[in-house]
């Protein structure tokens, strides 16, 4: 195997946030779950926005953050993720590619405009956030770029994925180059809600190719369908090499075989709490590449977390690289 | 004179803030006056966003914050001003709207984007703003609702609109409709490198047409060719009834006819210096159209300012109905 010309090479939404602050009512009157993620429609979001407060636009998705934070951190990191050839679109490319990480993909042209996610923040500093997919839909197999596949240590997986339907096939194709490569699967499972909508095809995926899976308590809960996180988690353990299990302000656990690493949540101001789980598989992927054990790695991801948590919007602007020196 | 249907009527350059935080030397290499307003290409803002780090989008403009705030201090308020049919004028439209201003420009449709400032934010909390004007550029005066400004107490004109050529003719047309309807007319100088591009302009507009007149030391001193802040505020009395003139962390001095008020400034944890003056000139204005003395009004607008420099871009999250109760 060759070195890898990358550490990371993260798929999923290219999405641009809409942020703004909401009392619980809003979120409440406008048939929202409170923390979850829901998609609609190109008319639901022109609804939805035309009622939500003044918001920031800010570059989203779940892996792209990931991948974002993951350089700031100083990983070697790319990402293939679909937006349109227009404002937002720019944009997202702007930041991302700025954060030092590597963008092939292609915008989509003459279609769906570039998807936004309209998050709304409540005073407890948990968000609800409404995705309106857009060209993010267009991402199919032909936007895999095999080489950068092949040159990277691990591929990382967003779990939202599985929303767009050809974006679930082009998932299986780059796990199998991936691993034919010998490289590493990572997995983020992204949401309980859509975890309920493909379980199916999340566990054919988990059993078949995935090396390290990333979850928080709710999701690992409803991929297995127990009540018990212990439970859910020991699950995991049996399913993938390597899992790394968020459960909030009670910090993470991390399994490995035998090997169980509990990880305390790092102190942060609490804010918004956008992005706090893909700050955190960023934290502990950077360490982990680097040759990080268990506990540094997992100190990096709550490190990150509770950087992303203290401040609105996902992706952290204090010096990251500060933060990798330290360990968290 | 009819009772108004709107307090303020402000208009301005329509534009969306990309605001990033840069070091002293990026400020430096690429040739800015830090703190100070460049207008640059749409060449120069395509070649400045590739160079410049990541951002966040938020509605900007002088004139359209200043409405912003003085809606969320519970002022009825209307803006003019020229955005495009694009993500960024979208957002524009929708954030303004949002905080219960009344916009009723039509957007410009087939040519120039909608403008762009994109805000360098240097550690010592100060912004340096390099503007591409786009589609402000198309604003004139059948821009002008006529029946609008007639229904406005105070209109309120922003003087970087000096710099697209046919907005200042608009500017005159304003000025006259107001006073035919017996309303007032309010000017803020934006910018000390704007009122040398237009000194004598900004002057016959003053002498002429200006009842408050809005300004920082600079721009006051620049406006009258003096060193000294105390001889340029005595010119400004003897042109305009009522000159509210800001000092930085010195507070301001407001000056009508014989009386002088001075306000010390509020205190605030230096964030971000975009916004200040906009957000004391909707402070000042929100309080003087409700009938608060020069003092009293003086004082929301240090306080307004205050939110506004204590957060990253210019139009405050905080809850300024509260401030506007509690006086500031």
């Amino acid at each position: 195997m060759s070195p890898a010309r990358f550490d990371i090479l993260g798929i999923g939404n290219a999405i641009v946030d809409v942020v703004a602050s909401a009392d619980d009512g809003f979120v409440a009157t406008h048939g929202m779950t409170k923390g979850a993620m829901q998609l609609i429609s190109a008319e639901q979001a022109g609804a939805l926005y035309t009622a939500m407060p003044p918001g920031q636009e800010t570059s989203g998705g779940s892996a792209a953050n990931t991948c974002a934070v993951a350089a700031g951190l100083g990983a070697r990191v790319a990402f293939l993720g679909k937006v349109a050839d227009d404002d937002l679109g720019r944009a997202f490319r702007h930041d991302i590619t700025e954060t030092g990480v590597h963008y092939p993909t292609e915008p989509l042209l003459g279609a769906a405009p570039t998807a936004r996610c309209l998050i709304l923040v409540t005073p407890d500093a948990q968000r609800t956030m409404n995705t309106y997919l857009g060209a993010c839909v267009g991402f199919d197999v032909s936007d895999l770029d095999e080489a950068a596949i092949r040159d990277s240590s691990i591929i990382y997986l967003e779990g939202y994925l599985f929303d767009p339907p050809q974006a679930q096939q082009a998932f299986q194709r780059a796990a199998a180059i991936a691993h034919e490569a010998g490289r590493l699967v990572a997995l983020s499972l992204s949401d309980a809600f859509c975890v309920g909508r493909h379980r199916a095809a999340f566990l054919a995926l988990i059993q078949d190719h995935v090396d390290i899976l990333f979850a928080n308590e709710a999701e690992i809960c409803s991929l297995y369908e127990e009540q018990d996180f212990e439970a859910a988690a020991l699950r995991a353990r049996d399913d993938v090499e390597l899992a790394a299990l968020t459960r909030g302000a009670a910090g993470s656990t991390i399994l490995r075989g035998a090997e169980r690493v509990d990880i305390a949540a790092a102190p942060a101001t609490l804010v918004d709490t956008t992005g706090a789980g893909d700050a955190y598989a960023a934290g502990f992927l950077a360490g982990y590449v680097e040759g990080r054990d268990l506990e540094a790695a997992g100190r990096l991801g709550s490190a990150a977390a509770a950087a992303a948590i203290g401040q609105f919007g996902a992706r952290p602007k204090t010096d990251l690289r500060a933060l990798a020196r330290t360990g968290g």
